[in-house]
């Protein structure tokens, strides 16, 4: 690692599990960010419905190198 | 969401992943407490046997609205 | 529990989930350590490559007992 | 303050203010809860909608005192 | 909530109180920003002139859904 | 540890000792819950009258396991 | 801001609101102390009399420039 | 409580326990500070000599209200 | 200081100080961002290469005030 | 202080007090490690058994000096 | 370090780095505090011009002996 | 970054500045340990002697790779 690095927070979403959850944060998130090489995972929280997990939601920090 | 809510403290475990704990958690939670709407991971911990993870214990804070 | 215990602190990586990267932490430990007992989660993070998670990061303590 | 005190945690929402958030919490716990003493704010937040804050919901934990 | 979020940091200021630089903050960034869903209070401050506060100044968290 | 903990918040008091007000919340605690199995130390404070510690108050969380 | 510079923690009161005892505890300070800066919100309690909150209690760190 | 209070941040020692360094911390601060109403545990340390515990280090801060 | 800000977290990095990867990141954050004010650190990492530091890493968040 | 010193993490207990658990666990850490000069108090937690603490378990970090 | 150490609160500043910020913070301290003993950095941040840092701003603890 | 790694908490001393005490941290601990692959700081600290400091103390986390 050398340069300067941006960090992005978003939160991702996933009815499996909160790994599921980190990985489709990081995709999506590929969609406008380039040059992504590491997360942190900030919080993890989710959604109940009907007495079951409906959705784990996780926030991470995603690190990204600037271009020049 | 409005009106008011309560939150409530659960230790789920499992042996399989911290994903699974915390739907143990919320299902059993759901034998007893009514309306929950979302959880809050507060920390992840677990149990060591023969040098394996024999269990993971995870804690989570419930929200749940009040009736009226 | 009762005695003395001694924490370690280590980092297990996996490219499947969390909960895999805890599971490799504690087996590697295991070949060093003896009489572990519990864990706790301390940090998670992850390697980005191609847009998408290559690599899970898992710091945990290790507690284990201190044999005399 | 003496003898034993027990901690409930409760989310209060108000269109208008944190304050009142935390009003509108109290003064619903007070139906169900006797001996409140006092209170410690945990967590502020709120809900957005049409570009506006729509709701404050503020976390807090009231301690009261248990009868014997 | 479902789908993919990112979270935006802004700091809102007001002359009368924490609610109204909360107002301001989260009505100032709806005019770059669409689909706010929610804030998080993350910090506390202000400005002293004259022996008294000048200007409450207030850190959010922003989320929104990222549109596709 | 398996099956689903709950955890409760006490705050004990003693004017003898941390460790006192420790025990006097658990051991009134005692009167109401059951199956308690571990309690964490959240915060310590007290009471300060004529110049000397006239209470201290100790915040726990104590663990109990629910029956089926 | 240049020079160095102090702060102290105080704590104001209000029965009508957060900002309130922020603004009262700014005012008090200034009658013992000189050049105040800015301020810090460190810890928003209260006190509960009758089911309803009888006063914010909000410490700050008051930063306030050391005259040469 | 109500009025404006003060905080002052001391470091009591002890050779006994945690609990006498608190003590020790109030009764010093006494001389030299009225109208203390209560202190909060910070910090807890301490100095080893010879393999043992020489000394306990709580670091705790005092509320103390301004006289008018 | 007064109308709104935003803040933007990004990761300096230097071979030589922690000030210095600081002010690295700031003269680069400049070349994209207008009207910065202040920085706040966040975390502070390196990177070690043959037993020695090879790099300081630091996360700052920079205030810069939108402009209408 | 001077040179460079190194952390090691112990958890010591006792059935009487938090103070005595640190006694205990450096008296015991003694036993392996050399030129410990402090302790930091890290984590306070406990064993229930019958309605009553059965141990206390503090987490220190002990600070040695490297010999060289 | 026995008997008792009381705590003040500074905010140094340095256009050069944040070492020479900590430096003239316990210097100016010195002109009216005796037995400065050890500093704790609490804070972090800066002031940035013309898109460079203009100064360092470090809000340190610095302990001291009282004397009797 | 890939396969199993170990943390380690050292405290390095420099009269000079806080980098420097990070990089006499780091140059001591390659004496006992192999494979250093980053560093994290954790607190940081001085010494203040006759009104100045005497040396800048800071904590680090060095992570390091377990061979095999």
């Amino acid at each position: 690692m050398s340069g300067i690095y941006k960090k992005l927070e978003v939160v991702g979403t996933s009815p499996v599990s909160l790994s599921e959850a980190i990985k489709n944060a990081v995709s999506e998130a590929g969609k406008s960010v380039r040059h992504m090489a590491w997360f942190e995972v900030v919080e993890q929280r989710g959604r109940i419905s009907d007495d079951a997990v409906a959705e784990f939601q996780v926030t991470i920090r995603i690190g990204f190198k600037l271009e020049r």
